[in-house]
């Protein structure tokens, strides 16, 4: 391809609204241009690109065995009402109603197909014979963002790869669920990518039976507790909490002291108002565990884990009380629940951490009132201590004797074990060997196909632009005729541009008539692997120049054999991506 | 791939509702599946065959030059209003408005991108200097059906190929109009169709700027007026008739006589009511071009041509008065004009058919009554002839001697020159060669991705099932072990799979545990271009059989050197598709 018979509007300036460096990278490149909030344009660069990330994960789905198939974006909106979705969705799910004849028809755009597939798995799958199989697809997937931002992270449609395993046994899921964390390693190794395998809250089939897959990343929404001795991680929702040191400060038990709070419920409001730091405190959580109210106590400065508390108390359903309750159990309107005789009418909960309290201050079980002085024991005492709460940085690993670090990152992709929630809401049932009906056993598999390309990008990319690997791309050469107008050069450079692509290399051959520096610029701006320059004066030698984009020197080579060369380094590349890594590896061991 | 690894979900009865052979067949060989009224999954088959579809467009598009991207479905509402096409689609366009924090914004899904594409060039195309260019995506598009119908032909959602050429003059819009005519003529033919290139009504930029790539079919929605002696094709709207033999019969001229025919007012009320031929009578149309009223006559048994009406007339806009209009000009209600006296009031325009007429009938421009013997010149006299009706079947062709034949068709593409409308509505202007700033002339080229297949099927199938040419069908070979518990058997079949799926060969082995009747029946109805078999007997002499799905005759070949005479055979067919266009050929002749 030559650049004047494309179309690649590269930017000096930063745009206006670009925060973060893959926002500004894709947009000052010419991969993408913003059509409204939310809405992007994937220019001929940034489509390129988006196809082999693409491209590879079809690769590697099919290599797993999985089956592509293509579901429609439109969908009906009894589907999503059968399983509920309508609701839990809310906003995100974009509906309408079109007019059939002389009806109203409502509609919703697939923010997600687990009910078109598992419709389609119950008309078409209905023995255990049929079993295991993977359906996927890649698709346009329609999610409102209320505050679309961060370019193509957060936008109302996007590219995704979502895949759907039915099984007729929780061991066989376990086996598909297998292949495709195998699957999706190989998927971002190929991309080029630095990601974890990071453990998240799994549904009701428990166990590890949930992944996301992130990429730390410095600007990235989201954020992973990552053990840097022993390579746990897990998201927040998900981080375990090794063993603390539970053991009271040496400092003598004060008096049980009530004293006036006006006003203040929050942990924030009472922390001012007496003075006190928010690690001395105890923060009463009033929830209901299976229709019975229950508290839970966690520090101050600590945030309540549901789904730990969940597990902790053996409850199916929980969620925070609503006020009429917190006023019944307590006494007092919310904001002022604290532990000390609380535990006479229901079950109190404590965290670990609140072990470790002395002289603690908790709400007085009284409107406008507080209680300072407060003492496990002495005041209170839980039914139970568990781990109750979110980890923080710096929190034991539970595997190893090192400490959590928090880390923000962007999540490129999700494995989950669904189990029987659709199957039994949608009826998709099977016949197993002994006759007997039975709801097929699901999981389900996304990878955000735009977000490999802004992952890669938000941690890899220098000063002067975009450092992309060989798999990614938008091409692989990038050709560069100093003098477009010397009449030899240019003979040149199209006749390797010619011999290039006929060998299967991505090339593009700036022809423009523009100053060196002007496409110098722009190689590095859009960051194309390997740079290939024909200047007059090197030609006179019979060389020419190569330079592979996250090197800084170049290397002169003979003219004679250059393709073949050129050709040989891009295929040795497209492989194992060993240079693009080493580069990686030696950036971030200078970084740590 | 295996067939008990797929999802394959033949069907032998014909679906509930499907009317055609293409929507039968689809459903019954399991390539697609109906989530709703007007969308399908495409199932593993199905979903093989319209990638290749796709593939075949995308490598032409690039042969042509072509630059693909890939915009948003969701568009911003203020796009479409700027143009006026809010109104235009009407129900056609699936709008929907979402919340964005505070407020409400409205949004449509494209169902084509003329609007979005051209703000993408008024953004960065600002000189004659980047014309020519021609950009494409392969995409979904949503446009509500108020009748979803014939399967995959008429859905809400579907894949098209949507393409934009901007060029700074109509000479330049010329050529890249002729690449994209080229392209699609190596596209439908590389996809096995037999198709007409029909000329098509003009956009303002006239002459011969549009037209549409139409497959004829029995069950097709359009209609194409085709001349078998010079190959001319044009859509109903286009047509042009040749000269008419316009001797008035050999009648002696009747008295006029005013006749009452209460309530008539159609021209077949007052057929039935006088019983006279609707050949024998004048319909008397008032049009409104460029505001002023003119009458238009044809023949009862005619339709108006609009279009040929405002370029007989010379005018910008033409269309049907309203009944205060008709009223005013001819005295009478809606119903009852006719064209004596009406000269004196406004211009009355004759198609040429209407020379021929004696004796006619037409109404009185009176309420309630007809005239009876009215006869050109002695009682009426337009101001000219023109053709300006639709082409019938039979009606002499314009450009020999031979007759019109009326077919049906599916539509699968069009080329469409549409010169500045789009960019005057959107500011999409350039710099020319002598600084001056105008708008960007523009051409349109769609092909839809699906109707390739449906119009395939449709027109290349036999009682047993679908006939695929090799570049289209979801597998080139189908290999049919006999009896697959047969242990030999079962090697070769999966040895010989393996073999040509490593030479790039797509395979499907049947490995069910069926019959070979079942399997034989399969293939026939799915359609696999080159069937397999290996059986038991055959396999103790070293034969095994091979057999193309449009000859009745399977060979036996030895089973030493079957896979590299396999791969012979599918590459030729790929290449040129010699084989089964020879027999689409020798079908087409025994059936004319």
């Amino acid at each position: 391809m030559r650049w004047t018979q494309s179309l690649i509007p590269t930017m000096k300036e930063t745009p206006d609204g670009a925060e973060i460096p893959s926002h500004v990278l894709m947009l000052r490149a010419g991969l993408v241009s913003q059509v409204m909030a939310g809405a992007y344009t994937y220019l001929p660069l940034g489509w390129r690109s988006l196809r082999k990330a693409a491209q590879i994960v079809r690769e590697e789905m099919d290599a797993a065995g999985a089956v592509e198939l293509l579901m429609p974006a439109i969908t009906p909106i009894s589907l999503w009402e059968q399983t509920g979705r309508v609701e839990a969705f809310g906003d995100v799910l974009i509906q309408f109603s079109v007019r059939r004849q002389n009806r109203k028809v409502q509609m919703a755009l697939g923010p997600t197909h687990e009910e078109v597939v598992t419709d389609l798995a119950a008309r078409y799958i209905s023995s255990y014979r049929q079993m295991p199989i993977t359906l996927y697809q890649i698709q346009t997937k329609f999610r409102n963002e209320e505050r679309p931002r961060f370019g193509v992270l957060r936008t109302s449609e996007f590219l995704m790869k979502d895949a759907y395993s039915f099984d007729a046994s929780v061991e066989d899921l376990g086996r598909s669920y297998q292949k495709m964390y195998s699957a999706y390693c190989r998927i971002f190794d190929r991309c080029g990518l630095n990601y974890l395998a990071v453990e998240a809250e799994s549904g009701p089939i428990g166990g590890d039976a949930s992944h996301e897959f992130m990429v730390p990343a410095a600007n990235g929404e989201d954020t992973v507790l990552h053990c840097l001795g022993c390579g746990y991680a897990a998201n927040v929702e998900k981080a375990e909490i090794g063993p603390l040191d539970c053991a009271a400060p040496a400092e003598p038990l004060a008096e049980l002291r009530k004293v006036d709070t006006p006003g203040a419920t929050t942990i924030e409001q009472v922390s001012k108002f007496l003075g006190c730091a928010p690690e001395k405190m105890v923060k009463t959580l009033i929830y209901v565990a299976d229709g019975d109210p229950l508290a839970v106590l966690v520090r101050g400065d600590h945030e309540a884990n549901e789904a730990k508390i969940r597990r902790a108390v053996g409850a199916q359903k929980l969620a925070l009380a609503d006020p009429a309750v917190i006023e019944r159990v307590t006494g007092a309107p919310v904001g002022f629940a604290g532990p000390v005789g609380l535990r006479e009418k229901i079950p109190v909960w404590a965290d670990r951490a609140i072990g470790a309290l002395r002289n603690a201050v908790t709400g007085a079980n009284q409107a406008d009132a507080h209680l300072t002085g407060v003492n496990l024991e002495r005041d209170f005492q839980p039914v139970g201590f568990a781990d109750l709460r979110n980890a923080q940085h710096g929190d034991p690993c539970p595997r190893c004797s090192a400490r959590l670090t928090l880390r923000h990152a962007i999540e490129i992709g999700h494995v989950f074990k669904l189990g029987t929630k659709y199957s039994e809401a949608l009826s998709a049932r099977f016949l197993d060997g002994q006759e007997q009906l039975r709801p097929i056993i699901m999981g389900c598999y996304g990878i955000g196909v735009n977000r490999i390309l802004a992952a890669l990008i938000e941690t890899s990319h220098d000063a002067n632009g975009i450092v992309w690997p060989v798999a990614l791309a938008p091409y692989e050469v990038f050709l560069v005729p100093v003098n477009a107008a010397d009449p030899e050069t240019s003979r040149v450079a199209s006749q390797l541009h010619d011999d290039l692509t006929a060998l299967g290399i991505d090339v593009l051959l700036d022809d423009r008539d523009q100053r060196a520096g002007v496409k110098f610029k722009d190689a590095d701006l859009i960051g194309f692997p390997l740079r290939v320059v024909i200047g007059e004066r090197g030609l006179k030698q019979g060389k020419i120049e190569i330079k592979w984009r996250w090197e800084d020197k170049a290397a002169m080579t003979d003219l004679d054999g250059a393709c073949e060369q050129i050709t040989d380094l891009v295929r040795q590349e497209r492989g194992t991506g060993a240079r693009f890594r080493s580069w990686q590896a030696a950036r971030q061991k200078k970084a740590e």
